[in-house]
């Protein structure tokens, strides 16, 4: 029997229970922070050498040069080639909606525009695309390829003239005992060769096998080897947040991702057993992941309950989506779908499900969301994988005021503006008349110059 | 007799040198860090209570409850009604154009957008306001109201539903005297008559007469008086800028600014004293801002020079001035204007001024810069105030990965998705594929649920 909780919107301590449910703090560390900056200033100093040295340290994989952890572009093509047909069919598909998809998306945020006012004065605003870019690329179990493509295609898209993948490949074994472990590759450390493959697919243009701070310092300050980049995103550890927090304004970053949460809201017409398996899907992720249900319907609810005992038994991962659903999830009864809603807009989840057969009815009235589903086929994985539109997206309340990751995040704006001499007539009197009152004697006498004597 | 440097990049050691002036690190004080993390502590604690005491004992303003310490509307507009006629008509002007520049900017790069694809499936990009934000104003001789203009508008163009200004009103007099100060005003505290006149004209919903710290804790908990708002802009001191750093994540924040800083590309076609009244319109802000001009033309370079020490003295802000010339200031002699665009590059400057008769034909050699600035007419004091574009714009060359303030920092982004039932059929295994890879088993039944079978 799960114990996942009910909460009713009518009951009078909903608001209490419903905090509670939505409390989650991101602890940091100090002793992780301290650590951090450690690395991080030792990387900045030694450059490689410090960097081959974390490598050996926490990796355990040792190497001659900073040269010799880089992987070629053949060895990611050889990972592509090595993979089954449908895996390799798969990547690819994906690959190409989600460039389809970030390719509109340039087309209609991204484009640089200026027009003329009446003076003949330009204004404007150029859009270029970032130099050179870092992707985090976590090893390890929690290694996805769809994030790969989920990173670098944007940047591609985006026109990023270089960009440089960091994927740790620990030696099995662990460094204590200095073993190797199994497998051929071993020697080289473990290397996943989906994201190998995904790398290709996704047009890396270097990738290196160096992982943690010590990564995130090489990409931020350049080493004789790891060129500086302009941003860095990707998920990764508490090591890895703390680093790119650190960096951040010497390179660009990527929001800090917390536990990845989904909302469900249904009115009842979805069958049953997909919304339980769409909540599992978050669940899965790990124990802090937060599956909610939001719907009118006691009788609904009930048997999405029923279908989740039923369904979880059968689950390869039901130990950690017991563990999220029980700590985190939520069933919440409405009194109405307007109702919904506005706790999905108090919410302002990461995924949002629309699992209604009048899904543009309750669209606009959706305002904080990551990513919103909209009708019962739309599983939150088809988007996750290859529906087109990005899965980096803004957790914990966060889609308040942040967006999900795109094209605009690897390109930057700026202003243009061109004064003819018939505007610098209109605006340097203004201009002055301002800058004298806020004492700034200089700008106004800049400003007047340019008036015809 | 000015000590400014001069470097040509066809000396050896050019490099050495030019990464000598432009370095600058941004300090962090750990005194101020702890000192900020306990007010953020007490003002989330004790909410309106907190915020009364520090603004007692910073600002030596006291009040009975946070509701005395806000603005009306009709108190702006008071102050609006009471400018000087020819300051009423050019702060109205200004913001006229701004106004009219964000909405272009929110016609190109601001709207909602989607498609279908062949299978009848759904993919786009909601974009929405954000529900509320705070500006934070500096008080005391920092207090520019063309920065209330420039924070405000944007966020209005956007729809923001409420924008909250906070600014200090700190008494004359200093805390330690409890000291009143003169004028008819001081019991409230010194009030910027321009910069509440640019609130009122901005369209800002809400202000109250608070600061530092608290202000920004205010801002992003909210308290019983001061709503909690989604973003915080503007600029302040190292106390509120290390606020703004503590709660980022908690509420957006815009970018920390480092000093102001103006790079000239000139071709020898302007009018020397106006590109040094342009170089002097930087250093005026502070010892710390940084002019520098780039030029292949040594015989310029040397009128520019002389036009310079000819003008200072007659400069009201000389010591600035000079203070920030010979600290941080540079006349660089290039090989080419070739040259000139590839070094301004490479320093990704705040405002890049293109003095030259060809402006378009460098334009494009140009990279990074937050705005740039084309032909001689256009000096840089012209966009600060009214040529439109925003003045806040990326320092200390992060003009590298980020953009001015604009009408999408007001903005956030929400995918669309909504799979058709033939779509699910052909994203279904895709998805599962690359979800069985991941070893994600409930991502790939969520997706073979929507199969049919």
């Amino acid at each position: 029997m799960l114990n996942l909780r009910t909460l009713r919107t009518a009951d009078a301590d909903f608001d209490a229970q419903f905090q509670r449910v939505l409390h989650w703090s991101a602890e940091t560390d100090a002793a992780i922070e301290s650590r951090v900056a450690e690395i991080l200033a030792d990387v900045r100093a030694r450059g490689d050498a410090a960097v081959l040295d974390y490598t050996a340290r926490f990796d355990g994989l040792r190497a001659e040069s900073l040269q010799a952890l880089e992987l070629t572009r053949g060895e990611l093509k050889a990972a592509f080639d090595g993979l089954p047909a449908e895996q390799a069919r798969a990547l690819t598909q994906a690959a190409e909606r989600v460039r389809r998809y970030h390719e509109r998306q340039k087309q209609a945020n991204g484009e640089s525009w200026s027009y003329r006012d009446e003076d003949g004065t330009l204004l404007g605003q150029k859009v270029t695309p970032l130099d050179r870019v870092g992707i985090y690329v976590p090893g390890g179990k929690a290694a996805y390829p769809s994030s790969v493509l989920m990173n670098a295609i944007p940047a591609q898209v985006a026109g990023v003239g270089e960009i440089i993948m960091v994927v740790p490949t620990p030696v099995r074994g662990s460094v204590a005992t200095g073993g190797t472990g199994g497998g051929g590759s071993s020697d080289k450390g473990e290397r996943n060769e989906l994201v190998l493959a995904a790398a290709y697919v996704a047009g890396v243009h270097r990738a290196f096998t160096i992982g943690g701070a010590q990564a995130v310092a090489a990409l931020a300050y350049g080493t004789a080897t790891v060129p500086r980049v302009d941003k860095i995103t990707g998920p990764g550890n508490a090591y890895v947040a703390s680093a790119k927090k650190h960096v951040f304004g010497q390179v660009g970053i990527d929001m800090i991702a917390g536990p990845s949460e989904i909302l469900v809201l249904a009115d009842g017409t979805t069958p049953p057993d997909w919304v339980a398996m769409d909540l599992f899907s978050q669940a899965e992720h790990d124990e802090m992941a937060q599956s909610i249900l939001l719907c009118p319907d006691a009788g609904y609810i009930a048997q999405v309950r029923e279908a989740i005992e039923r369904l979880l038994p059968g689950m390869p991962r039901r130990d950690v989506i017991r563990a999220s659903l029980e700590g985190r999830g939520a069933l919440i009864q409405t009194k109405s779908m307007e109702e919904a809603c506005e706790i999905s807009n108090r919410i302002a989840p990461e995924h949002l499900e629309v699992s209604s057969s009048e899904p543009h009815r309750w669209e606009p009235l959706l305002r904080h969301a990551g990513a919103i589903f909209l009708g019962a086929y739309t599983s939150e994985s088809l988007g996750d994988y290859c529906a087109g539109p990005n899965h980096v997206l803004p957790t914990s309340g966060t889609a308040r005021f942040s967006s999900p990751l795109g094209v605009y995040d690897f390109q930057k704006r700026s202003s243009l503006i061109e004064v003819s001499e018939a505007g610098a007539q209109v605006l340097g009197p203004i201009a002055a008349t301002l800058a004298y009152g806020e004492g700034l004697q200089a700008h106004a006498q800049a400003a007047e110059f340019r008036l015809k004597r």
